[in-house]
């Protein structure tokens, strides 16, 4: 018999899946919650958790037409149910007659439902004045799902090179896991923080002309509106974007999870694909681009119900086919997120009986979101030794933290990340969780934390407090 | 600027992923049913299409409970809607109370909702005798998703030598996709026609002792109840398998996903866990074993809302935080998934209201199976040139064609393989798409077809009456 497991064997695997800060800390929270179960005295009644964007959890609510579509599909006896609005049981009904037998218990093609690639199609081509073309829509599980697909056909498994794939920092610490996965080499570029978290170009040079010789490096992923970073891209920062790519063929990924939800006094949206095809060509024509949209990132917020689109563009029409076959390796999406999808890209229509509600649920998110950045930025602009780049869009703030050298002391006799320490120590005083930065990604020696921003204002108001609360007393006990 | 597609260029990683003869059946289907909404006539009014499971789409109906439960879930004022019974109401409720916020649209733990997982193993224990552990259940976006989960733990992607994973032949078409896309080989096993498509140990060695050399196999994959054969292992037939996994170092993986689904006569359905232990040790302390389950595959059948479990047996506790990670990059499984899970393992009881609508449903599908399996061997038995091993569990019989020469060398001369042939013509004549057996893997020189029994009866009369009117003309045309 054996005297060791196979999994054991092949652990070098998964030795980059190690513990991460974030576990620490979800762990430290999990623990103070069960003491206050048990009745432990605290001076907090309970830990507030804006570690992370999840916007059902910290309170905020869901959209009742996305949800009263959902129910009717699910059971169809609510198609008659007069509590429930009329175009809201009209889509339900509209929807399930796309479903294969009437029922969302059956797959649809692997892309998803036609009918919902088309809608996609409208919302794109409505929103860039550009033609989108249902053939280039793949209806994913969210926008993690979305990035694994597109990773799993651009990296390269075999040959002596690894597939580089330039990543800013800070980011989403799930995306480094997934491009190692996938057997790929995150290359680190730095979004510049003194500048709000800006792109720039020449740091995207250096980081691919580094990387060559050490990996192949051909794909570059932008996150944008920016996250946890709050930075919106300027169109003419996008087209040199675009122009760098072109220039170093490099395959652009981007991630606009955020695009409903940009509040920055004059700031705008614009998307990748927007902006190539106002470029002309050759751009238009050639760069190829995979854009991720998601209902979990967008003000709809339906983390739990796994649901996003990517649309391709410019591939070789010759590779799309096994494209598609490649996709269907994992069968088609939740059909609970494809309908989300489809209600997040084609909202109630002002002559529809929803439309006032939906729109002030919706408009009530963003105005909370917007708000909530705003009390976040004027709060710390008053506290010493933190400071935080303005936040125009998305659902974080990402302030760095001027830690003192003898706070780092304490941190590296402790073992630990000094903003991680930070972190461990605000959730332990005051039973406020934030992000680690070191989880994140950000430059050597510069210490950072995350704050998600999607919670009731109420709450915002208490997580403030707690954190200025903790952050006077943390900066007087190193000074 | 560039002179091709980056895309292009690593075409070779997409080549295993081409056109499948499913693609081709597909794309006719398609076009016979746009031929007759176009009023084209034909002498049949519909495409009647079993040639995947998917029991929905061949009018199969939801189970109502787990349809109220997932409606209550969406839409929570549903909660006090007495038309709803209470049962489905209280088990939203709880539900609920798992979810972060309160709301299905929050993300749960990777590994989903701790009550969920709970209920799990208690369903386990009780079907087994033996404990199993919540920390070893992981909740996932059904069984393909766990599938490669465990694919992707096993798979080396470097060293020299590919690992080798030992598949039975036929099989599902996406497993041996999904080996590809990891890096790994299959290493085809055939079950025995003969033996009613049984395991046998002497066809498991000769695959392995061919492989060694040519790739590590340190995998093997079992489907139990067998799809798309319709057999079900006897308890020894399992044991003889779980002692040569011992023997040979290879990890078990089992699809056990149509376990509540085994209706031959005097058959019972062991699970792989439950054999395991009852070997006692160093068997049940030593071997490792990731079982599958999903709600696709069972009798509620619910294939769209994508979920299912997976239960990991014997692993190096060293490795768990490990794998925990590894699966933390994708994220919670659909919630609308994780709760079908939950009402599967946990069904209403004698004393609840919803227990007798429940029991009906399940029974009235399971017979429907059951009396469709019966209907389709009388059928085949009587007819010349055709012939099926029993079918004991499933939802698929796997029918065999003994084509004559001339079948054979038409479909050559057509470049097709002779068992799609058939199907084309099949669905061309009569408009009946079955499943063409080279989609499954079969020995050369023998041609199948798969045909769903998930069906309604009424249905399926029609399927075999259109069946036989093709098969009698075909042999005529073919002698």
């Amino acid at each position: 018999m054996r005297s060791m497991s196979l999994l054991r064997e092949i652990t070098p695997k998964l030795k980059g899946f190690c513990v991460s800060a974030q576990d620490i800390l979800d762990r430290c929270a999990g623990q103070i919650m069960a003491e206050i179960e048990q009745g432990l005295e605290k001076h907090y009644k309970e830990v507030l958790n804006v570690s992370s964007a999840d916007s059902h959890r910290m309170g905020l609510k869901p959209i009742t037409f996305a949800r009263q579509v959902l129910a009717a599909c699910f059971y169809p006896s609510l198609l008659n149910d007069e509590s429930i609005p009329l175009d809201a049981r009209e889509r339900a009904q509209r929807l399930l007659g796309e479903c294969e037998g009437g029922s969302i218990g059956s797959y649809t093609a692997e892309r998803g439902i036609k009918k919902i690639q088309a809608s996609i199609c409208k919302f794109i081509t409505k929103r860039d004045g550009v033609v989108s073309d249902p053939e280039n829509v793949y209806i994913t599980n969210g926008s993690q799902a979305s990035l694994i697909i597109v990773l799993k056909l651009l990296v390269q498994s075999e040959g002596s090179l690894k597939t580089g794939v330039l990543t800013p920092v800070p980011s989403h610490s799930t995306f480094s896991l997934a491009v190692a996965a996938q057997g790929g080499l995150v290359v680190p570029y730095y979004l510049c923080e003194e500048q709000g978290w800006a792109v720039q170009l020449e740091e995207l040079r250096r980081a691919l002309h580094t990387a060559r010789g050490q990996c192949n490096p051909t794909v570059l992923y932008v996150i944008n509106p920016g996250s946890p970073t709050g930075h919106v891209q300027s169109k003419d920062s996008i087209a040199e974007v675009i122009r760098f790519a072109a220039e170093e063929r490099l395959f652009l990924m981007v991630d606009e999870g955020h695009q409903d939800n940009v509040y920055g006094k004059g700031i705008e949206f614009y998307s990748y694909r927007r902006v190539l095809n106002e470029m002309g060509p050759p751009f238009s024509s050639t760069v190829e681009l995979a854009s991720i949209n998601s209902i979990s990132k967008s003000v709809i917020g339906e983390c739990g119900l796994r649901g996003g689109y990517l649309e391709l563009v410019n591939l070789d029409p010759l590779v799309i086919p096994y494209i598609y076959r490649f996709i269907s390796m994992n069968g088609c999406a939740s059909l609970s997120g494809q309908i989300t999808v489809d209600v997040m890209v084609d909202p109630p229509q002002p002559t529809q009986p929803s439309y006032e509600l939906y729109t002030q649920e919706v408009q009530s998110i963003k105005s909370t979101i917007k708000n909530n950045a705003q009390k976040t930025l004027e709060l710390l602009s008053g506290l010493p030794g933190i400071s935080c780049q303005p936040v125009n869009g998305g659902i974080f703030a990402f302030p760095r933290l001027h830690l003192s050298q003898s706070a780092i002391k304490h941190a590296k006799e402790k073992q630990l990340e000094p903003d991680l320490l930070y972190c461990l120590l605000l959730l332990e005083d005051e039973g406020l969780c934030v992000g680690a930065g070191c989880v994140h990604g950000q430059k050597e020696g510069t210490y950072h934390i995350r704050i998600s921003l999607a919670t009731q204002e109420e709450t915002m108001k208490d997580v403030l407090q707690r954190l200025k609360s903790f952050h006077l007393r943390f900066i007087k006990e190193f000074p």
